[in-house]
């Protein structure tokens, strides 16, 4: 008879593109997403927590990967007699679930349903340097609200959320356009007939590259198609030269030089250089000549408030003709004057017609939050840190099931993005402070350990007694150190007698050893022995010192 | 041509055995979740989270069914070019990624690891009513510590969390045992060689239905096998009388007089009646004979006290010639001990040799915790609520990963049949107050309700524009009704023009509506006009005296 086989070890690995976080980096999510959740509360939003599995039926292909439609989702069939189980997949956004429970809830539900929903959503792609595949999204959608209110409330409440998570006004903008004018645009542009869907498909990819590829890339992919730097070649459209003219005049209408003046002075302000805030937006209205003939000084909330309009009506030439596109151009003027009234329209909001936004299912309004300060790349060059949130309007997303239009708007943030700009800002805690660590000095009196640390455990106060081998006590004051322990207590067989106990303060005897003379080492003791009855009051105080 | 098929609607379904949870439930829900954590970040553990994916290979096969060791998890295989992928996996619990952790990270993490998770597990297993195949485990566990105190330490931290989420003293139980213990009468009975395995299994699920089954029930299962009412027959483990006989003692250590003793008098106690809980325990040690010298009152405390060390004295008799057993019940005075050291030796802590707990992998202490009260069953009938936290000590879970054992211990807490237990109770808030809510009397002012609405929220006010077709006013004041919303605003053209707002209070309407005289509706106004800037005052006033 052969042996049998010995089963290897299983490697100790996170699958590939999945990852564990430790400690310090649970506790700064969840005090990110209960201020989030907070935000969302106060607007009005309830919560709602579906289950990460769904029918593959239910979720349907609405994956933001428009170039790969069916793929992206971890699938697996359902087990039963004949192998013809429900396929069922893990969740890829939190919207396609909402759809889902709307329609099969909706005769329980209040309308406007307005819910908010954060959690872990997976995607099948391929892992990359920072990019999982699972990760967080917090979001908020109203469904059953057709008013272009209900789309200005999310953009100001995703404002109010960005600065009340530590982004502070100035540092971000909630830019905002509408699908609707875009569709006035390719229809003056004749690109509107069911025939023309693969020409739209690329215009919107190249609209949506223009952060990336400015304005001359976008214009080849228009027309006869685009060489990268690697030496690949996408095709383009194939626009005739007055189409893409027309379409290159809507995406300019978002003025790169503005945008630039507005930073500045946005930089400026942040400063508290409204002097020279004012110059700079002075400068571009005299420039303009425009507004030359306003009185005094301008804020550049002022200023930002004037652009917006300006890009507005812009939009309103350009579409002038088609009725999709005057709609969605009042609309955005609806936005504008809802958040100006709601006293989001200063440096917090901009129209900006090159946001489209990849996902097929938007049907109106959409915008999308960036932060737009600076950060240094892996590659040490300056750039933006980008985009932490977006949303927009998608009306038929329920129509899936129920096969009735039923309006719905929304906003996804990506809090994984958003903890990492914090961090990249400093802006974040960070250190944790670890647990007070009674130490072990005679391992039979174990008891009286227990008794010391749920002594300060009853006070509040954050402690555990050392669990592994004592026998090493410089492996005990080590694994205080490794656990960021702001106080150890020692208790021996002498202390016992005499009924006191020695408190050491680890932050100052860290600091001591690092930097004191020996003088100063004298004059400042680190290590205090006090009664064992007053054990709970010396570690308060000593914890109020450390602050 | 054939015309193309036109795909079906999707149905609107969670997966079976999935469910959704909305606005107070999640809320209720993250409430004890935090609870949980604040007691486990006091007691020093850290917070772990870890991806909902494990590969097959690393969750391995530690299901709590041992029935069914190869089933119970939702799996499927990563695509690759050859089909060679991966088997990947959600997790079933949190300890098996717990083990992949230590195992990855061991060189970068302290040791002892002290660390706490929360979150969903998944289970492929049939669902049935109140039974889900997604549901929250919130535990913590102590790895790389050998020594009996972190068992202890995690039984005490149990008793505390049950207490912080609303469970009072005496309504519940930690059960507290040891394999060792079983293991040792194991070798008394001659169970204890290799080729043993199988009737040891039978035992060991046997004991566990101690619960269902009644002694005669295991004593049946032990020896020749159990007939149940429905006809069905279970084979036994064929032992001999004078093993089952062995095997039985060691069961009916624990003795259930004293423990509906225990029970009547912790009831007392609860109610206030020491004089009924002394004489019930103090009847007790006079039957028993052997407390009667004891002087005085006895406490209900002291007599849960001196049972247990009576169960231990008892099994310590039982395991006495074998090594494992006498190491086992040494832990279990141990773990008494510690226990007393810290305060939680009272009616909170019960020795129970019939405590076993499914999972193959525990090797030394078991607990489990039992809230005691009783509760009404969907078939009418009396029950107690049962097991709402189990866990103990594994010491060979590392050790598939890296080849050397590590010892380790945790909890885990089943929160979704606590949040049950406590709904059962009448012990959670439930009712959760709904956002003010500002009426549209003029789809054309919209700008201006926005404003009153930003207004509110500023002031931290939970507030929202009702978004649905303003059309219909009443549609309006019954989304309000169905959001539990407190209060409605007001504002038409009259109130507008007067600078005045109309504030609805919708609480004490709908009590006047069910209850006034004509009288008392006109004394108790539910309505009042105030001015406009008045407005966050007087809600601010109305949601205080609403309490």
């Amino acid at each position: 008879m052969s042996k049998p086989k010995k089963t290897p070890r299983p490697k100790a690995e996170t699958p590939k593109g999945f990852r564990d976080y430790f400690g310090v980096e649970v506790a700064e999510r969840k005090t990110m997403l209960d201020a989030i959740a907070a935000v969302y509360h106060r607007y009005g939003f309830d919560a709602l927590e579906t289950s990460a599995v769904e029918t593959v039926e239910a979720l349907g292909k609405f994956l933001p990967d428009v170039d790969r439609p069916n793929e992206g989702v971890f699938a697996w069939q359902e087990a039963d007699d004949k192998d013809q189980g429900d396929w069922l997949a893990l969740r890829y956004d939190l919207t396609a679930p909402l759809a889902r429970v709307y329609a099969q809830h909706r005769n329980d539900l209040p309308t406007p349903y307005r819910r908010y929903a954060m959690g872990p959503v997976w995607r099948n792609e391929k892992p990359g340097p920072g990019r999982f595949r699972q990760f967080y999204q917090c979001d908020a959608d109203t469904v059953g609200a057709a008013s272009v209110a209900a789309d200005a409330e999310i953009c100001a409440m995703l404002a109010d959320t960005l600065e009340e998570v530590g982004i502070p006004r100035g540092d971000y903008i909630v830019r905002v356009n509408n699908r609707k004018v875009l569709n006035g645009v390719l229809e003056v542009a004749d690109l509107a007939g069911d025939d023309k869907e693969a020409e739209r498909g690329i215009v919107l990819r190249a609209i949506d590259k223009l952060d990336r590829l400015g304005p001359e890339g976008v214009r080849a992919l228009l027309t006869e198609g685009r060489r990268d730097d690697s030496g690949d070649f996408t095709e383009g459209a194939k626009l005739s030269e007055l189409q893409a003219e027309t379409i290159m005049k809507f995406v300019n209408s978002y003025d790169p030089v503005s945008e630039r003046l507005a930073r500045e002075a946005s930089n400026a302000t942040n400063e508290g250089d409204d002097a020279r805030a004012d110059q700079l937006t002075g400068a571009r209205y005299s420039v303009d000549g425009t507004f030359a003939d306003r009185e005094g000084r301008l804020r550049y909330g002022d200023y930002r408030w004037i652009w917006n309009q300006r890009i507005i009506d812009h939009l309103r030439e350009l579409v002038g003709s088609t009725n999709i596109g005057w709609q969605g151009v009042e609309e955005l003027q609806q936005i504008l004057d809802l958040l100006k009234a709601s006293g989001h329209s200063d440096c917090r909001i901009q129209i900006d017609p090159s946001v489209v936004r990849g996902l097929g299912y938007y049907t109106g309004p959409v915008f999308e939050a960036e932060l737009t300060f600076d950060i240094i790349d892996d590659k040490g060059r300056k750039r933006q840190f980008g985009s932490v949130a977006g949303g927009g309007r998608y009306d038929d997303l329920v129509k899936r099931f129920t096969g009735q239009a039923v309006p719905a708007t929304g906003v996804s943030i990506g809090v994984d993005r958003l903890l990492a700009a914090l961090r990249e800002k400093g802006r974040m805690a960070g250190e944790a402070r670890g647990p007070v660590v009674v130490t072990v000095m005679d391992k039979q009196r174990m008891a009286d350990y227990q008794g010391i640390v749920a002594e300060l455990r009853q006070a509040g106060i954050r402690a555990e007694v050392y669990l592994g081998n004592p026998k090493n006590f410089g492996n005990q004051l080590k694994y205080a150190d490794r656990r960021g322990s702001p106080i150890a207590v020692i208790e021996g067989g002498d202390e016992k007698a005499a009924g006191m106990v020695q408190i050491k303060d680890l932050i100052l005897g860290a600091q001591i050893a690092q930097s004191a003379t020996l003088e100063e080492w004298k004059e400042r003791p680190s290590q205090f022995e006090v009664p064992r009855e007053h054990l709970v009051a010396k570690v308060h105080e000593i914890l109020e010192s450390q602050g």
